[in-house]
């Protein structure tokens, strides 16, 4: 649950003000504000639109909108007008956690393609559950250890795996849109994606964990209890979600609304769901942003398919729309507080060292997760060694690592959560500039780049419902030994597909309903060409 | 300009809190509560369509809207809980003129159908400028007179004026809703919707304009300083609304961004002029609410038809969904807000003398602005009386008053404006119902609801594209009469006809592109038939 502390007032109609305000400079003032921040939106977004055109990669659109940020940022502290245009900015964290982040964490959720991920399933979950827990622990070790060597500023255990934590939450957006732009491996694709997009959803609730531990001072002696707490609150918030997501999806199966001239109800209502996931799961005490990212899946994978077609159109750009927004807003927030920051210099030595660190970090978390998956997987299916490089460097912190390094300098107010803040803040800023203008030459040098087979990705076609686009792994194999691959893997996965395709589907969306067996079957059979090589 | 000045933060990083709040029951609460917001808007939208499905007008959407509000918060009064419930009902001013306000103005802007507006523009704008003045003066003077007889509670001049200014912003959203449901005359609609989208900005003018007369004490002394006061405001606001317009316009014309996959980007760009607009007007010292209205009612003209097919049907549906969200939530909180109010009672004769004037002022301005437009128009086109009866009938008050009441107890802070604010409250709350409730049986009543002919007003057929839905006076007149009255009808027109059809159309849109005369001609053919009877 994600703490809203700011002053408010407590509502209602608003109590007389004790004297009334001039009008005037204040008001233009904020009204300057938005003003330029909407300014910097657009040039955000035309920036980043002729940056693609002219097929420049090292400045990706997330780069460019902190730039901007940065560049607003300096300007305004070079004309030492610093304190005014930071009252312009008025950046409230309830407006970041109410009405920038939900959206951002939906669209992860909500724009999974279901064929890869559900193929890479087992591989995601090992990166994103016990990789996130082990880049976690690996982390607030070594700040801690650094801390004690008088390497750097000294952060208590519990503070240095608070850090840990948050700090291990990656960011999928730039590195995937130049994925999409190149045209990458399909199984790679999904890889990153699923486990940036889960690992946000890990990284919470251990972060959340920790710091109840911390204040409850009960650190080391009941592991069992930090367990079971964090398994509350993952499954919790998980539970909730796709709760939710599931009643969103009989609603619409059985509310008729999917006819014409309702289409704006249909959207109305479909739109508000996310919402109350999120604020159910905060409101019972869980992470709302896990939730809402479950919510996403689920809505996506059942309740999409129960909507009429103009309101799927529509819900698709609507989503799609609300997290571009809200993302470049975050990146040029990010930018322009870094500028502003003034104590930024003093905690240098902490920001490199924890650059290292949650490099080796990470290392760890993908090269013995890669180990422990290739032990199980079929030769043919192997993670090829560049891919876990690929991996590895996709790691660029973002939207969530700043969301709750926010929540750290409330929950540890003597100065430890401010400079988890500014480094935080600092990693954010140096992944997104490096790692997200060197994506490209990566790619390329690892030759994980389209070369125009079968399983390149390609601008999305992935997701189309043309069964021939299959992994890419299986290229060279002889049909035989596919065919035992495929009947192979789909023991491995068959739990979850088979409770999807016989009792979750029919169930939760009208693309069964009818008893027609003909129908049925060509209907399975177009979900088993759909699930690929499951 | 509106006045924003709720407590805030600086902004930036934000300062560590003096101590850690405990997580749990405050966090949890304040998820319940937008939890059971969100819920009430569900509700809301379902039981407006269970409602209109059942043809049951005498409760229409808003009227459902405000009565769950005014239930929950009855309950809540009852249950005693008064104050952790209005705590969760957090709703911050700030939050309804940055975010729920704009919406529901530019959305009355986009959605206005530029045939019959355009047609009935000497009438609309005869009410709207002419008539909410007379209407504002009214009902002022008449407050004031009343608490001078101790009639009701006494307000000085410069209030009364302001509250007379701030009454007369009419909402056309409930009755327009019952128009379209029942299909009733396209000129009467067009009366209606016009005077009530363009009185918004005369009454936001009229009240800013007394606002500031009585903050510098030169009431009555200054004559021409007011009035020059009142045109500064409304016609920079629109002048800026206007331009920001024309500049989105000619972006969408020149930036090439109707192509397939630039979806996103034309729609977040499109999505951001109006909110640039709104914040641009404001950081002049001008009316937000003005401008964007302005921005609306030019981007549909003219950028809307330079975006690409897939964007076009977006951003109608987006802004459509963004103004129903909007508009439930103001209604459920105005039910819930009167609900709560404890001091309500002991402004009921105010509320009582007020509905009276307001209901006389209405009068003065529907039937002297009618004679007016009667004396000017030809014979078949005299605004009949059942429509000035409907006319007056529609006047019911809505957001606009209640947000320029809002308003007031900031600009009022001596219990003046917080009674203001009461009132206003109570007369929408009653306009909506009793006026909303009782339009189905006053349209049948004065004989204007659907009966089959052309210019019946249904499910917004008229604003298709098809030249034969001509003006329903005209009916019963000879082709000759007919030929007579467009010539002269064109001629009062014309400037502002020529104006748009000649260099406005050509300039800010794609249509007239291209250098091929005949298709010139085919398309100011064209448009002259979507103009029909100009």
């Amino acid at each position: 649950m994600l703490e809203l502390n700011t002053t408010r007032q407590p509502g209602g109609p608003p109590p007389p003000l004790p004297a009334p305000t001039p009008p005037g400079t204040e008001q233009q003032a904020e009204g300057a504000g938005i003003l330029l921040q909407i300014s910097m939106l657009v040039l955000a977004f035309v920036l980043g639109h002729v940056l693609r055109r002219h097929k420049i990669y090292y400045l990706p659109e997330a780069s460019a909108s902190l730039l901007i940020g940065l560049i607003v940022g300096g300007l305004a502290n070079i004309s030492n007008k610093e304190t005014s245009i930071r009252g312009w900015f008025n950046f409230h964290e309830e407006f970041f956690f109410l009405f920038l982040l939900p959206p951002i964490i939906f669209q992860s959720g909500f724009s999974l393609a279901p064929k890869p991920f559900f193929s890479n399933f087992g591989a995601i979950i090992t990166f994103a559950l016990l990789g996130t827990l082990i880049a976690s622990i690996v982390t607030g070790v070594l700040v801690y250890l650094g801390g004690l060597t008088y390497l750097m500023y000294r952060l208590p255990l519990g503070e240095s795996l608070m850090f840990g934590a948050l700090i291990s939450a990656t960011d999928p957006v730039t590195v995937l849109s130049i994925f999409q732009e190149l045209g990458t491996d399909m199984n790679l694709y999904a890889l990153v994606f699923g486990e940036s997009v889960l690992n946000d959803a890990v990284a919470i609730s251990l972060y959340r964990t920790m710091a109840s531990v911390r204040s409850n001072d009960s650190s080391g002696q009941n592991l069992l209890l930090v367990i079971l707490s964090f398994l509350e609150t993952f499954v919790g918030s998980l539970s909730s979600g796709v709760g939710v997501g599931f009643i969103s999806a009989l609603l619409f199966k059985y509310a008729g609304l999917n006819v014409e001239n309702l289409h704006n109800l249909e959207s109305c209502l479909f739109v508000l769901f996310p919402y109350f996931s999120y604020m159910l799961a905060e409101g019972l005490g869980l992470s709302g942003i896990v939730s809402i990212l479950f919510t996403g899946i689920v809505m996506k994978r059942y309740t999409f398919s129960n909507l009429s077609e103009k309101s799927q159109h529509f819900a698709s750009a609507f989503f799609h729309l609300l997290s571009s927004l809200a993302e470049a807003f975050v990146f040029i927030y990010m930018g322009f507080d870094i500028a502003m920051e003034q104590q930024s210099w003093s905690h240098i030595g902490f920001i490199f060292f924890s650059i290292l660190f949650i490099g080796v970090a990470r290392a760890t978390n993908v090269f013995s997760c890669a180990y422990l998956v290739n032990l199980v997987r079929p030769a043919n299916r192997q993670i090829p060694m560049q891919h876990q490089k690929a991996l590895w460097y996709s790691g660029l912190r973002g939207a969530m690592a700043f969301a709750l390094a926010l929540q750290a300098v409330h929950d540890l107010p003597d100065g430890h959560g401010q400079t988890i803040f500014t480094a935080t803040t600092a990693i954010v800023v140096l992944t997104v500039l490096l790692i997200g203008g060197s994506t490209g030459t990566m790619l390329e040098a690892l030759k994980v780049v389209g070369d125009g087979h079968n399983g390149r990705l390609g601008d999305e076609s992935f997701v189309g419902t043309d069964g021939s686009t299959g992994p890419s792994y299986d290229e060279g194999t002889s049909s035989g030994s596919k065919l035992q691959m495929t009947l192979k893997e789909f023991h491995s996965t068959a739990s979850l597909t088979a409770l999807d395709r016989h009792y979750l589907t029919p169930f939760f969306t009208s693309q069964n309903d009818d008893e027609n067996p003909d129908e049925a079957t060509q209907n399975s059979r177009r979900i088993t060409e759909l699930e690929g090589h499951e």
